[in-house]
């Protein structure tokens, strides 16, 4: 067994869902966690210590953007990731494998790795589950994720079954191809598309092999709440308990509790910043899209049911009035705030496990249900200022 | 003589340099003064505790954009400007008439007024004095500024004449204009382009008005450090003591430590936040463009000559990263960081002022002309990444 540079211990449990605490290098993480993700090295017009003031402890960073630009040799020349982007806390990348596949122009991919040509400079370029190792170790991140053949959805069983197979020995190698293992845990991630018997015999060979964490990939890319649930209830029960949980890309607050539910213990998406920056706000009564014109004179605070929401010491109007004036102001301060409203959120749902209560834990999944509801339809002379 | 909501007294002077306070409603305001400026009720990208914490006492908002949108009955019925943008300390205005002059189509000025067409949505305008005082009164503002005509540099003797007239004239009508003289303080422009005799006649009819303050205007438009500091030198001496003293739109860190040499107190300027946004920071050292590639790999903080600047928590090399990657947390970091160094600029002058260090005056001077200069030339090859 390799030199372990992670613990996870789930300190209480409430049905499936856990309550834990997962210890990383860079400080320990209180599970359920949500990661923001700060794609290029930066959680888009957010600073770190607002980060750490709503809470967050874990951040996301992108491999394959931070590959590209400035490069892993210029990182680990200026001290790696954390000082890079000042943060001290943990830090999770992803592999870059899913970008490679997304983003990218001509992309081929075989058992040897993913070839393609870049969007920026159009070079060709070859990523390998190797590579990805070697990138992730030399930002000096606390979690690096193993390269993974992400399938497209839907995706037929036998494009499925390639992509688990080739994932397998792809993992294989990435362990092989560590160097710092006290400086960086590597997790592993479950392919198996929306086919749950495919899900679980992959979360059960991953179970046998030694890792630092587990992840659900290849969901969130289209196939719906309920498939990806399916997926979920599939792979948890096969997989060790003394091993932490990731569901990559996932999702609304009514995603995240549902999975919470159903033994999940870590998350990272976009929609909370992304939304935050078209205007769209979380709030528990539903999602909010600040630039209607219905908010132009409304002098209610965003969201007080998010207290610790720095967006609440605005009204409504003016946030209104600085998306319409594309003042960044407005989207820093919505994203901000989307980030509050889901720290909250895990936040919620660990006392209630923590507790042991039930009934609580049941309200916080039905309002995180209500605060996943997409704004209200407006007529359209009311859509416009 | 009108119930006054404001005052000012020079604490203590250096020559004809002062330090003063600047009583206005919302707070008190230490002189030498540099004014952020929040066009559409922000001030670009940057909170409002942001300011705070670098020591900004009192804020410029811009008349004619929020005139124009979301509108001053608006603004007034949600609380005023302070509450709308949640800025509890004072809020200077301008009168609108250097928008409508700069950035509206088909302009007309008479005796009337300023005739213009709107850039937002296409109607016709009609500025007067009457309305830049009930528009600002509607603010709430602790100082409004009076309609004033702007000449485009160069101006012709004669205009510069019309513009003086024209100005003194809507002065007039702007103190009968009042109706709130409790609640907002108006100050008074004094035009004449760069004409020194026709600036000290003019300094010398508004120092016989009940006015607030007077300002300088018409300056910082094209006509150079050297006529600036002609028009300042030919006012200040026809000025009261006991009236606060503002340069409109002035400047670079060189331009106001002369100014306030001279005897000004208070400034506005655009240059610090704009420069930011575009990735070039003041230092002490001289101006930075931070988007070059000499900075890609520079692991220095930007300015420890600045040491509250919240920028230097980062290297250059990863501010460099941002702005290259449009993230908009590198322009707010060195729009920020901007702010900081003119704040220390004032604070600093404030100092030596009030301990009556002629030298210690003297090198912050010769500072602030080394941080205004350009950044350096750089070879082709080494200005792209």
């Amino acid at each position: 067994m390799a030199t372990r540079c992670s613990s996870f211990r789930a300190e209480a449990t409430l049905g499936a869902a856990r309550a834990g605490v997962l210890r990383l290098p860079h400080g320990a993480v209180s599970t359920p966690a949500f990661m923001p993700v700060g794609t290029r090295a930066a959680v888009r017009g957010i600073a770190p210590e607002e980060l750490r003031g709503a809470g967050v402890e874990l951040v996301l960073a992108n491999t394959y953007h931070l590959w590209e630009r400035p490069g892993h040799g210029l990182i680990e020349e200026l001290g790696g990731l954390h000082a890079f982007m000042a943060w001290d806390g943990p830090i999770l990348t992803d592999s870059g494998g899913y970008q490679a596949f997304s983003l990218s122009e001509r992309v081929t991919v075989d058992d040897a790795g993913v070839r393609f040509r870049s969007k920026l400079d159009g070079e060709l370029r070859f990523l390998t589950p190797e590579l990805a190792v070697e990138i992730q170790e030399a930002f000096g991140v606390d979690v690096a994720m193993v390269l993974d053949e992400c399938v497209a959805f839907p995706a037929t069983r036998t494009q499925a079954e390639v992509a688990v197979a080739r994932t397998t020995a792809w993992l294989e190698r990435s362990l092989r191809a560590r160097t710092r293992p006290e400086r960086t845990a590597l997790f592993g991630i479950v392919q198996g598309s929306t086919f749950p018997d495919l899900r679980a015999a992959h979360a059960g060979t991953l179970a046998a092999m030694d890792l630092d964490g587990i992840a659900l990939g290849g969901l969130s890319v289209g196939e719906g709440h309920e498939a990806m649930i399916a997926a979920v209830e599939a792979c948890v029960p096969e997989l060790p308990g003394g091993t932490v949980r990731y569901l990559m890309g996932v999702g609304h607050p009514g995603d995240i509790a549902e999975a919470v539910a159903r033994g999940i213990d870590l998350f990272d998406c976009v929609l909370p910043t992304r939304m935050g920056r078209h205007g769209q706000a979380y709030t528990w009564e539903g999602r909010l899209n600040l630039k209607n014109a219905i908010f132009r004179r409304d002098p209610r605070p965003l969201d007080p049911a998010t207290p610790d929401s720095p967006a609440n010491a605005y009204s409504r109007a003016y946030l209104h009035h600085l998306l319409r004036s594309d003042d960044h102001l407005g989207r820093r301060l919505v994203a901000l705030h989307n980030v509050h409203l889901y720290q909250q959120l895990v936040r919620e749902l660990r006392a209630a496990i923590t507790a042991g209560d039930a009934d609580a834990f049941a309200a916080i999944r039905a309002r995180a249900a209500r605060a996943s509801r997409p704004p209200p339809a407006v007529a359209a002379d009311e859509g416009v200022q």
